[in-house]
């Protein structure tokens, strides 16, 4: 690249950082592809790529139908062939989610799964699963990203007893382990809740029991919830193992369908958030544990509701200092909230941890978790500091109508794109300090004795009427409310 | 009536008490009245009114076209000629919102006032504060209700200064006083925040400055937050003249429309909170601080958006045992969660301080603040346990359509019938036991050794995951919702 | 019952038909049970039951633990011990909907099947399917209902060919047809679109082709137009040899999810529905065609959004009079409207031809398809006129928590009851009058000689200036809607 | 400026009108400007700009505490001193809406005023209106728009009578027209209903009666109707007087707040439509009517919901080819759908006549006016074709805490410029034809001999189910959603 950045990228990660935008930055990609088609319309669409045509050596294509495999009879062909390595220079934590990836099926309450990628068989076999496993690594490798995530267990078939389960996620990690050493430096990222229903059963014949349908660590059996807390005492040893820098809890049945039935006093999600964080310092787990807020769906309501909501109950039981949030996108829309609110909110209240970087529809009421393609929305995510040691996981899916192999790289690709995008135009209003200034200048009045004694908590009303009738009635300025929208979009 | 309770009353308050319903209870409400065509209106309906046909003295009927005034240019002629008292046996702390009933012009942001009540003027002199003072008493007198409450400084004209204001306010609030003793036992209910905007403009033809526009507690102009101060320092010693039970934060506008041109951060409310708790001390007021949760409207987003939101901002500064929540239906819809929840939630968090008793349109995103006419949701209002010592006040509005007098006697009628019935369902469940047996059943396995640990934060994972190894796959009961609700309406 | 109405029985079915409420009426039903606990539960809730305490015969139960077959193979035990008929006197044309009640299986976007009915042997044969068909007899013959339907073929499984998912198909219908003249009079109901996707896959092994994710009748591919064209043709031969009396398109995929990739003026759904009205002519079916509508969801957007929008393509393209709307209450309220608002939308442009009976959650934002249990919506559903020949049919679905046979019967139950209860409100309304009375009221003005011109369109601009400067300011009374709310609520 | 296009301006006009873009096209305006201020803030952030020194002549500052009047009385000051003209070389038929933007006082449901613009005097006096009006010429000539619009007769001052409102309006009328007339080309655009209510009362000391509170085409008062066809009447003249191109339909009380005191089958708004259209005729004005459909707010329900349903309506009452649809965006979400749906199905229904450009908050649900500041939305407004011969009129206000007069001009020049972006987005993609190409190949398996005959309406079921069988499991292609997305994207 000598000398020559890359259109899109801006110059200087030190300078960002000197700028103190969130400790991330990016540029974009370089790509090489065989793919004629895929190519072109790459390039078709103008987008700042520079190709470098060197070929990816021949490899054995990983559809069901060849024989790839070892004869350890383990397989070890190419799931994406024809897709070379995505390169960047620099990287924002992006972390690819497992569960949406490669155990998405695009079944929906009216569908069944419209997903036959290539590698399946479809069995739940662990010989299938350490293929999958592959595939992820050969994905994110492909994509240039170095960090990946997976729910629970998904990334080993169910046992019919908890050692039987523990066996097989076992043998899986191992082989996780083995790979993200070879394929340095691709770490381990976040590792969700255990407590989530088997919801990504695909097209597997054999279907979990429905243990989790009342919740798992608000579960009014009692059984639920030793088994949830086994599951998850498992995932956290493993997460540790794995080198894992976030152990996310996504209570996503962590709610009720109806206050009729529900005693919402008793069905308290912290005794269970306790016992996790007293587990991770007894193992000397170093990475974050992390609650997802999120409103609604599949239940009416969910404990975690929103940034706020988590944030009172966290305090409430004195557990502020050993969780961060994980704000989702979709879910903040949800809750009626903006992403830049929840985000700001968890700022705020010292917890954000983590992004989950999806989007939602805007006219629609369930989480669609698309991949965030709105420049503008990616902007106002950027803009919100404060986000050490998090990054952004892609905790997004494809549509169901979206089949082919190559629309997975697409997708990413272009939520990738739109982030650097995000990242590029939020670096651009931060050097050029106009927004900075119109909302200091809103709030110079306080930069006075009087404001710093209110803000000290030392104005009392006396001090403060009597101020007020020396003033008499006071100038309002104009918010600038559009001037701000307009300094905004022209960074865009 | 000797002797027979009128129909629809639930026989025995002590009974209602010792069941722990809340520690209110009602009876419909004799009824006697003049006017033919109202009287008839409600017989073809078949409420359970007992009419009593004692006719009223014939009075001066409080018309500007009237002459009522007495020689002291007070008016003291009857605004609701033809209505009579209507008598309640028991009361619920009933109140009757100044602003709504007083003040409300029928204006909303398509279209002008409508409201032209006969006692009003056209001014908003203070003769004309006076005269609406009483229409106010005699109306609560003649409902039965002995609570009202106001917004800010309504019930008097503004000054052009803040002396001014005050002098105005001071000579309203002695008549106030003056007639709340005369018309024992009304007593003085709640009483807004003072950082309201002056909404209720009507038809009036001065304009008071747009001071509060960027809010008041929160405004980025420190001269608006002095002038806040001021503001609620008054009308919390005159809440506290008054004898006033309860004095509520109402942060309408404590919010931001864009997070572009807001610091949230140093958007706090809390300052400002603290002040006030410290000012109540001082001058010995004993009622309730209270918030009033509003997720958004008229800005994006208030800071007190939810029962959460405003649980964790007092636990964050440590105001959590000097405030309690007014929860408002309509608010509580808005911000996407049901009435229920709402209150629920407060309760748990031992912050249920009162209700607004009101309900929006399920089809409609903003504050429609109508009376609350769905036995059902009233039932379910009612369920909640916990409410002491507030009740529930009516902060609701006729439609704006609705422009005869007698409408504000339906109304508020309507809504008192709605939730009486409301009262009786839930003592009815109550004293049935089958919802009260089918959530018990539930929860039942808590119940247990293992439960206790649990709940008292002493099972850690590795014993909850030996008791899960040992007892496999766990059972999981049906919830029963369809009974559940099949119960709850069985009752209604 | 000699003589004596069941409680809660409007006496005489002829009156009310006089009184021009809907075609239909009910009583209360009779129910007997063996089962000592679900009895128990249905007593202690007061409801209006009259139990008959004759045992049933002893009967081989429906487990597939149990073996019921008879030589032949065929399954023939009882699938609902324990439950005995529940009677009817009288009947609103109820429907039980086969696909959410026996195809069902708990499923959401977040988790597995929760539903394993003991009459399920975890295939999906033929064998299967029969002894299924047997189980909805049976429970409809129970339930004292005597209509059913079913979506697509989801009755008998696909085949590999649409000739043998044809053949299939007609083994199952042959079963059908036997019981549904056995078990006079259960008759034949609706039969939905054909043009659905196989959304109730259940835990069956083998996985349906996803060919309809893109829609059928609007599929931009030719093939699946012509395969949808297929299913429809052999799914309306049934209906009519099973003497269905509605065929109803229910267009779940018929929409776009996003507009960048759709030509929605070539997405018409019109060629398809012409074509079907022309088949119906040709094979001499007399029932009732009706299109579904629904907003959204499973896409972001269906063509078929609401009732003004169906309308709207059905007079377009000259289908006015072939079709009628089947309204969801479910889907009115997710289309922005209430259910009262689709049902008379429906009714004014003269296509109310069924209703489906069931309600979402007034927070969430997808289709809940819960049982109908609030009485007020039930009294204005049935407040609405019109409905002919249509019936109800129960299109709502368990919770996914309730996983008990019972839940079943209890959730019908309860819905039969609800809907029931909203009948006797509806005409105790209008025997009362005073509604009507109110409503006419409001427009009484418009029954003169000049409202008589206008609404035959005679009344030109000139005509109505010289009327309107004659007359001078209008007067214009209040909308007294909260008397009309507090009537109706009185009703309640 | 000689040969060099600014920046920012597409090449070539007429290369787009080739390209069937939408017919009109714009480029960045040329901006010159005294005011030190708000010339930096401009160039602070970096807009293309160019901003040309020549100084305006000194005038008359328009301020009330001046006096700039003529001998005559009328004022003839400057209004907006400071701000010079700003500069287009080319336009979209823009137009500056009056009632935002002059008679906007920043009021809402909650609070009072904001605006005091210098030039107003706190009259309703003729004198004002004809100073208003003038501000109103010399704001869009200033701006460079050549259209205007206004509402009702809210130009001028109502008097007591219909005759003196007319003439009243009359006086206003003569002023714009000579006015009109000299600062050519600008011309009048569009005049909206009539049957609304004066809802932009500021601080007038003059309250109008609530005439329209029930409606106006649909009040069930038949004088109202007979009102607002004489108002109408009256718009239309002056409409056609002034030389205007459209006469819009705003029927925001033509609703219902409740069903239940509501005939909708009597509120009919057809009779008056019918007749509007044949009094246009009558008078020869040539310009287009139109609909603007709205979901609700302030109604609970207003009839012409969305372009659906009042396109339904007007084929019901054989209206279809007498009226067109203004399309607003922030009402198209309020109804549930995009504003590009709207757009695509008022285009597919031949009625796409006019485009308010504004934008609502996805959070919120009420309307907000909002100028559309977000490209993305801007591209796929412009995406749509069809429009002709309508523009873009600007039905937008302020923020009600914008209350400087340049924040007039800031929002509006900010929405210029987004739709400005949009269109050269909405031109690159065309020319690019990535994107319709993808669309186009999704729908190409119709572009065949079946294909025709489906189209045509020829191919029956029979041929279909024979087709079906003959090819077997039809394939189903990825819909490529993120692809398209991520062209889309890549164009802004």
């Amino acid at each position: 690249m000598a000398g020559a950045a890359p259109v899109g990228c801006p110059s200087g990660v030190a300078h960002l950082d000197e700028l103190e935008v969130p400790r991330y930055s990016v540029c974009m990609r370089q790509i090489e592809m065989k793919s004629a088609k895929f190519l072109l319309l790459l390039l078709s669409i103008n987008l700042v790529w520079n190709i470098v045509t060197a070929a990816a050596p021949p490899t054995c294509p990983a559809d069901i139908e060849s024989d790839c495999s070892t004869g350890s009879g383990e397989w070890e062909g190419e799931f994406f062939p024809g897709i070379p390595q995505i390169k960047y220079e620099d990287w924002m934590r992006f972390s690819v989610a497992f569960w949406h990836t490669f155990r998405g099926t695009g079944g929906d309450p009216f569908g069944a799964p419209t997903k036959f990628w290539p590698w399946e068989d479809g069995t739940n076999s662990l010989a299938m699963a350490k293929r999958r496993m592959r595939a992820n690594f050969e994905f994110i490798e492909k994509l240039g990203v170095d960090r990946w995530c997976f729910h629970d267990r998904d990334i080993a078939p169910d046992g019919k007893t908890i050692e039987e389960s523990n066996a097989n996620f076992d043998e899986v990690v191992a082989l996780a382990k083995e790979l993200q050493e070879t394929f340095s430096p691709h770490r381990f990222f976040c590792e969700p809740s255990g407590d989530k229903d088997s919801s990504f059963v695909g097209y597997i014949s054999v279907v979990p029991p429905p243990r989790y349908m009342h919740g798992g660590a608000t579960s009014p059996e009692l059984g639920v919830y030793a088994y949830a807390a086994a599951q998850v005492k498992k995932a956290m040893e493993v997460t540790h193992y794995l080198g894992g820098e976030n152990y996310v809890f996504w209570g996503g049945r962590e709610g009720y369908q109806s206050l009729l039935n529900t005693d919402m006093e008793r069905s308290s999600i912290t005794w269970f958030l306790e016992a996790a964080a007293a587990y991770k310092k007894k193992i000397g787990f170093n990475g974050t544990l992390l609650i997802e807020p999120k409103p609604q769906e599949p239940t009416k309501h969910q404990y975690d509701w929103d940034a706020a909501t988590a944030a009172n109950f966290l305090r409430k039981y004195g557990l502020i200092d050993e969780y961060k949030l994980n704000i989702e996108c979709n879910h903040a829309t949800l809750s009626g909230h903006s992403c830049h609110h929840e985000l700001e909110t968890a700022r705020i209240n010292g917890l954000l941890g983590n992004i989950d970087a999806n989007t939602g529809d805007p006219q629609t009421g369930w989480d669609t978790d698309q991949f965030m393609m709105d420049v503008g929305e990616a902007t106002l995510v950027m803009l919100t500091g404060g986000l050490a040691p998090g990054g952004f996981n892609f905790d997004a899916k494809l549509r169901r109508e979206s089949t082919d192999v190559e629309d997975l790289f697409i997708a990413h690709i272009a939520g990738m794109d739109t982030l650097a995008r995000g990242l590029r135009n939020a670096a651009k209003l931060i050097e050029d300090g106009s927004l900075d200034e119109l909302v200091r200048k809103r709030y110079q009045s306080f930069d006075s004795e009087l404001g710093a004694q209110i803000e000290a908590g030392k104005a009392d009303f006396e001090l403060l009427e009597k101020k007020a009738i020396e003033w008499g009635e006071p100038k309002v300025a104009s918010a600038k409310q559009e001037l701000a929208e307009m300094i905004f979009q022209s960074a865009l």
